[in-house]
């Protein structure tokens, strides 16, 4: 046994790897292996949710300051409370408390590594044995990744494109049972673009009431809106269900690798403490990685010096964006946008596979773009919508037009002849 | 249903609280709660292993100096990749390289949200249905935490105040079995203080060997050392077995709270390759959050540029503070030191409570003491030895000599009568 061939008892965790395919970072990474060396044109990148490269939408020198004198301040060096230091957590109550019908407070908010963690932190904590969530399809797969990790069953409901992408509050009804813990929506949507009417979250929270689940409102492109929607939190409903909202700086800062975001309990009543939530976050929070604590520190001068100009310069070029996107795929015949964006960063687009030559699925089709065209684009098998393709608008204007170019002369080059 | 007491399908994950009652920070929560407010001298927090707070363990400008290039660069706003970015796990490899008898490569490290991610992920990978990891007697309850969380059985092999806190290989060969898949050391010692030799860590490889497991050693404090046994990398023996080596700039560079660590496959057979944990690896960081971006930038100048100087400093002064606390606590005639530290920041020290009046515990003692002297010492049961003080000796020595002498007090008052 010493010699020769060893035999180890270790190997991975098979789980692990199952979950881990699940990934938007998984496709993407498939998808740029694919890219051709020989094209000389620059990638266009419709794939990705991170628009922080671009020029347009490069953070602000108030944020970037706001960490300086926080590092500077060498306050910031030690070990944080695992929920948060208190300056951090008030301004994310105060920040938040402006668009709700009653006051946050700290001991509300809890700091997480990025909107991420504050997912995996909520689906460890519902993950009871025999458990199930109701998760929306099309979705943010990193929820279908994470449950899988913690035993937590999924159960997908509908989002509508014929109704701007609401929830099939019917499929819902249909799902719940007595194991149901939670449902998830995102709004502003991901990978829709829509943006949740405060009737329709009003309804949604009526439906979690009535099966006695809680909501989860991914609420990471929170107020990154542009059409007639305004942006609603869904904590203004805590009172009819219990509401955890989760967000960070990443998207509305453009500052997504800065990995600072949070996890909010929208719990007027009570019931999320009453119920051992609350105390099951801090546990769980125990035993998992914190932000580091100087970005903790910047988080008050961040959220409070912000100026309104730099949020609208960004949201004038998405809208702008959602504008020629929703142009440019009319005239792109086997694309159709059921939905101009109003939210977030993406338009989702079926495929009518029907119209072209030799392309079977979505999947195909985004790895002949990338090989073809040097255009990323996301596959809607990876938000679970087979047959669609999710396309990243927040990129400069001039680099969105030259990829739907592309697009559409790969389109028009794989058109089935007549 | 609808009305009065709303029934609600929720609860929290009760694993998760068991798990979470075993860290050092719930046992340092309950003391620092224990506090007396009306004693006005300052608290002696000998209980943490977070020295930034201090004037001598300033974090230095360099360190500092490279957040803020990276930072004001705005190169580094973006995601990283899920196992960090290039130029970050390089230096890493070159940085580890320099102590080892072959060269890492960037494919070997991970960067990690400081040491304890990396434990996660370890022993997330390694969490296979049946399998059970050896962990050491006293330890990190970290890992104790972690193991819960992923279903891993722990078993438990002591180390030996006798001989300068070796591992007690013979418990180890007795515990090891098919199911077994790791062994952990963390050397420097946390909580002892020690370090181990060439020899030893030689003997641990070959036991590891023997029994076809894989060495996780946590080297967190490397570099640390202030005695006669210079650090050796466990990595130098991955050719013997394969060994996962866990660090951070936490400690060395004194900024816990900048939550950037690694970990390291010193795998010069391939070993962890073939059986699959090198795969398994990624796919864990593909379900969990990274470092901020700009941090991972500025790894390369703060592993290049930090002047030597800047550790000796340090390691002096934690070399004096561990003569001064050997010396003082020979003094009290109820606690013994079997080991001077030699290494990491920390002296374990034992109680003998025939010597005491009205004191059941290590617990015990401890709550006491903060109330009436306001000097946090951490039982020896949060790291698995019972009557048992770990001390944490990187402090200002004024405030350690301060601290010790108001033990000693405290155990002359409680001294019993003859």
């Amino acid at each position: 046994m010493e010699n020769g061939a060893k035999i180890w008892s270790f190997k991975g965790n098979e789980e692990l790897q199952s979950a881990s395919e699940k990934t938007v970072r998984g496709f993407l990474n498939l998808l740029m292996e694919n890219l051709n060396k020989d094209d000389h044109r620059p990638t266009v990148p419709l794939g990705h949710g991170d628009p922080s490269a671009f020029p347009s939408f490069r953070a602000t020198d108030i944020a970037e300051d706001a960490i300086v004198d926080a590092l500077r301040s060498a306050k910031y060096n030690c070990y944080a409370p695992t929920v948060g230091i208190l300056p951090g957590r008030r301004s994310i109550a105060d920040y938040l408390s402006r668009d709700l019908p009653y006051t946050l407070s700290p001991d509300d908010v809890y700091l997480t590594i990025g909107c991420t963690q504050a997912i995996e932190v909520m689906l460890t904590v519902l993950a009871r044995p025999g458990a199930n969530i109701l998760l929306p399809r099309p979705g943010f797969p990193y929820y279908e990744a994470r449950a899988a990790c913690t035993h937590l069953e999924v159960r997908h409901f509908d989002l509508l494109p014929e109704n701007g992408w609401e929830v099939d509050l019917q499929a819902v009804e249909a799902l719940a049972d007595h194991n149901t813990v939670a449902m998830v929506i995102i709004n502003p949507g991901n990978p829709c673009g829509n943006v949740y009417s405060h009737q329709h979250l009003n309804k949604i929270a009526e439906t979690a009431r009535k099966f006695g689940i809680l909501v989860i409102s991914d609420e990471v492109y929170n107020h990154i809106t542009f059409g007639s929607n305004p942006f609603v939190p869904m904590g203004t409903f805590g009172s009819i269900a219990p509401v955890i909202t989760l967000g960070s700086i990443s998207k509305r800062w453009s500052v997504p690798g800065w990995r600072c975001g949070w996890l909010v309990t929208n719990d007027p009543n009570g019931t999320l403490r009453k119920s051992g939530i609350v105390e099951c976050i801090k546990g769980c929070l125990d035993v998992s990685s914190d932000p580091p604590t100087f970005i903790q520190g910047a988080i008050p001068q961040i959220l409070e010096n912000t100026k309104e100009d730099f949020f609208s310069k960004i949201i004038n070029i998405i809208r702008e964006a959602a504008d020629l996107c929703y142009d440019r795929i009319k005239e792109i015949p086997c694309i159709t946008c059921p939905y101009k964006p109003e939210g977030s960063m993406y338009a989702m687009v079926k495929l009518n596979l029907c119209l072209l030559e030799g392309i079977g699925d979505d999947l195909e089709f985004c790895l002949k773009l990338a090989k073809e065209e040097s255009v990323i684009v996301l596959p809607g098998m990876a938000v679970g919508m087979k047959n669609w393709l999710r396309i990243t608008i927040a990129i400069e204007l001039s680099s969105l037009e030259d990829g739907l170019g592309r697009i559409k002369a790969f389109c028009q080059r794989h058109a089935k002849k007549e």
